[in-house]
């Protein structure tokens, strides 16, 4: 970890990641509650929005849509990703090297995930630890998917799992740890503790109401976490601006879920 | 992906890749059907006609022939590839390096093989993103075969699976990506758009009669298709420049599989 | 090995590592007793004791917390590690390479985990070998954690098995040989001859009350032990800066456990 | 594939490979025959024959001996290759790199092993990938030992599969095929029709008797075969000079196995 | 294999390698007969007697005790070795690159196992490969511990497996073959001859008493053996430079055992 403070993916501290690697991980079902989606440029337009503060793609995303966005959208490179679409112990291909990613693709900032737990744990930490370095080389921050999941895990959002998750990240030198929101805001603050300097963040996950969305995030923040990963939640709706709107209030100024929805 | 349309491989925004790599995919078997094409020369022939844009072959067939025929037909490397001699889940060695094929073959483009779903996806997809990176320095264009199968997967014509491996070019990187028709153009509709700015090309497959094989053509390109990569189903025929002047018409002038028949 | 006696994390002949991975290769659990150790600036704050020689910590730590205590601390970078999330042979990731840990995060010293026993022995060991030689470039001291486990493995404490830990230290080129404690200062004597020049330090284990602690100790420099590599028992406790007092008595002035606890 | 007819290991468009790896592939108990042919040089004494274009050996049997022979005979260096002594899928170990071979050893030619059908075929078709492309540096021609075998294939004799095995190494790249004779000119025919401009040279196989060997070479002569590949079939005889004299006259004069015989 | 007569290692074309690797190979039990072996010092001392013309050790010995002996003992460098702790088919980890023996540690030769037979063969033979092209651009001789032995093998004393051991290390491209002794000087005649110019050594195995212990050298260089590898045969005897004056006397002036031991 070192200081991001600075780097164009924070403001005021926080951390508003707008993510769009479904169409690898989950394939194009993801976009079907709002078709429209499967354009990634509907997606690039929706990250515009003032509140977030980077994109995070793959790299074939980012070549052939990011140069329409790149004085509007920051780009946070996914390095690594799978489809679902085989089965076996978790575990995720590199699909982009740090140079390509910061030299051809002008990222801002890079994303990585691990999935601690999992029988390929110790070749994701080898293939994060270069990862990490060349990131170092380049000065651009490195965001950790922290996902626990695999044979030796029953639970991935027992509290001690995510806290344990958010470790993992300082332990092993990223700047933002992405985690799944383990319930409550006290749970929250185990895993913020867990982090120390790295700032946490939870993911977004499957699209809920607003409401229960807003409340998650309102938790997180009070917890000390640094904001908020989402996909979905987002741009699963209608009107994703609207809770961009909401989720800004939040994030950046403190106010409650209700206040948010209120405005 | 990147913009190709002004590539060698390209015409009128369409592709038409004439494929020749089953004698080490399928063996010698393949050549049965019409003997005289076991000489690679003959299809090398074939691949002269206006409507073909690239020959898709091995490393040591574009050694061999394509010294002969460089100045009338477009080289598409294939990259990886295997034989069917032995089992287990999908996989493909990579038989040419970027560098040999564009620098020593003189290849216009590179062609590379990911099964979606296979245990060997992510060796696969590390493979393919060095192979990737390296076009972009040549500056050629990828081209990908991408064709889900393995023990994860029940069923690979599966309109979702077609739209999901067109998806995975597009999210890897790839230029073009082909896929087996799923079917219907409305199936067909989903690979085009879950690829967004990345051609979609359907598969040839394997040998049917004139008129079935060009009305899926006709509706590959009328959902958005840019084309064809072809093998059997053009030099497994008594007169393949037949069939490639139906298909002239059908990819670059629009015209229905009847109308292309009636000429 | 090679004479280390002049480094900065030798003093008089003798070494005392405090060690605070136990984020990564246990939990944040382990914070628990003590509950603001899970900010590592408190262990570090403990690591500015004369008596330590070294603090060991994975990258991330270093990179987030040294630049603060670089005046007071000597860096020892533990360069693989992993969670135990997983299960499985014994194994470990290399996290950090030695020219970052060295040029980029200013390590003074280096460590890394063999597990002797394991299925995974020869992959650590081959690992071991480039990070001792790039150590050496450096010349920077190497401690190797040699813990043999894994299914080969009754007894990770029998005598025989310590002393063959400590001689695998040696023959493969480390300064220093962690091993724990094996239940005698005459065992310790066995390890000790095994590694001939090498350093051997006991490790610390999990946390004893403190005469019991200290008696150890006490028999492992009787034994010809050059000291210690220690973190529980030591910031599990309310007052770790007491039973450093005491273990600075019995490391480098020789006096017994009962002496210590006396002053 | 490229043309070699101007190559050292080239006589009037056809080929004859002297090998003795059998030391490696098979041990010792080959040369209990003909007990003097443990020594190579008895072996190399045969290979300055004027019918043999190269000698096939591995590289510790080239850097002891070659240097006497280097005037008389062509070098062609076997990269791969293994013992009997272990069991499991087909494999070879890479013996020898192609810059080793060609600049310390002064090899004319080099040769490798694929194994198509076993479960090491990509692995052993990614390994001749490096080798050919280095060899192509260099200039230097490279022989192909296609033989399918693993648990795959249940007949390696099979016409077709031998037809596979020469078209591999045309797709893949050798500039020489060297494969089991399938029984019959026919079978021989299909083949070299597979393999295209490569040369396909059949392989000498365990010692049969002068009339039945020589009429194998005369088939594969007839059906456009190149040459051939012996080993056993010429130095376990007690004159191998006799059986050279014959092998010259069918390969390189056309002379029918009896005429051979006669003169 | 190249000439070797004039290199260090080599005394009137003879050759005796003091091992001490066995507190790794075996560990500290094999020092139990005589306590002070223990310390390699000992074992250095007895390793400046003349007879001796290099000690094998890894790296880490011979970083921390060669230094005292450069003057009188020639190091041969053991490049791989693992400890028994573990189970599983034989393999041997590669725990010096030649360039650190060499230019750091002042080799005068390398050590290299291959355990032919074991399912690593392949792997293993293929990191000897690099390790003998790397020893020749430093024109270090390379010795083979030559010890088939795995899955695959029933009986690894064996005449038969003996003399395919010595001609792997011929046809890999050994300069020295360490191999067991075979039970007869016939059986170990066949071992040299299937070595052609590599020099073949026997292993000195677990100690016996000295009449046989001699008998066996004895017949070893009747047989055209060029000497010994051996270690605790020497070094756990209560006096190792007898038996030293003794194997004198039998390697390099012909003596028998009977005469030696007379002296």
């Amino acid at each position: 970890m070192r200081p991001i403070d600075d780097s164009p993916i924070v403001r005021d501290g926080k951390v508003l990641i707008l993510a769009m690697d479904h169409g690898l991980e989950h394939g194009p079902v993801d976009f079907e509650p709002v078709p429209e989606t499967i354009d990634p440029s509907t997606v690039f337009d929706v990250g515009t929005h003032d509140a977030v503060t980077a994109m995070a793609v793959q790299k074939g995303v980012a070549e052939a849509y990011y140069p329409s966005y790149e004085d509007d959208v920051n780009l946070l490179m996914k390095l690594n990703g799978t489809s679902n679409l085989w089965m076996g112990e978790p575990d995720s291909a590199v699909n982009c090297s740090v140079d390509y990613a910061v030299e051809e693709c002008g990222a801002d900032a890079l994303g990585f995930t691990l999935y601690g737990g999992s029988n390929n744990e110790i070749e994701m930490a080898e293939e994060f630890r270069k990862a990490q370095e060349d990131a170092r080389k380049h000065d651009v921050p490195m965001v950790m998917w922290s996902y626990p999941r695999g044979q030796g895990l029953k639970n991935d959002r027992d509290p001690e799992t995510i806290a344990y998750a958010a470790r993992q990240a300082l332990e092993l030198g990223a700047d933002v740890a992405k985690v799944k929101y383990p319930g409550s805001p006290e749970n929250m603050e185990w895993a913020v503790d867990a982090a120390g300097k790295v700032k946490v963040v939870m993911s977004g996950g499957s699209k809920t109401d607003d409401y229960a969305f807003l409340k998650q995030v309102e938790g997180c923040i009070a917890a000390g976490g640094k904001g908020l990963a989402v996909g979905r939640n987002v741009w699963q709706r209608e009107n994703p601006r609207e809770i961009l709107d909401a989720l800004e209030a939040v994030i950046y100024e403190g106010a409650s879920a209700e206040e948010a929805l209120d405005r």
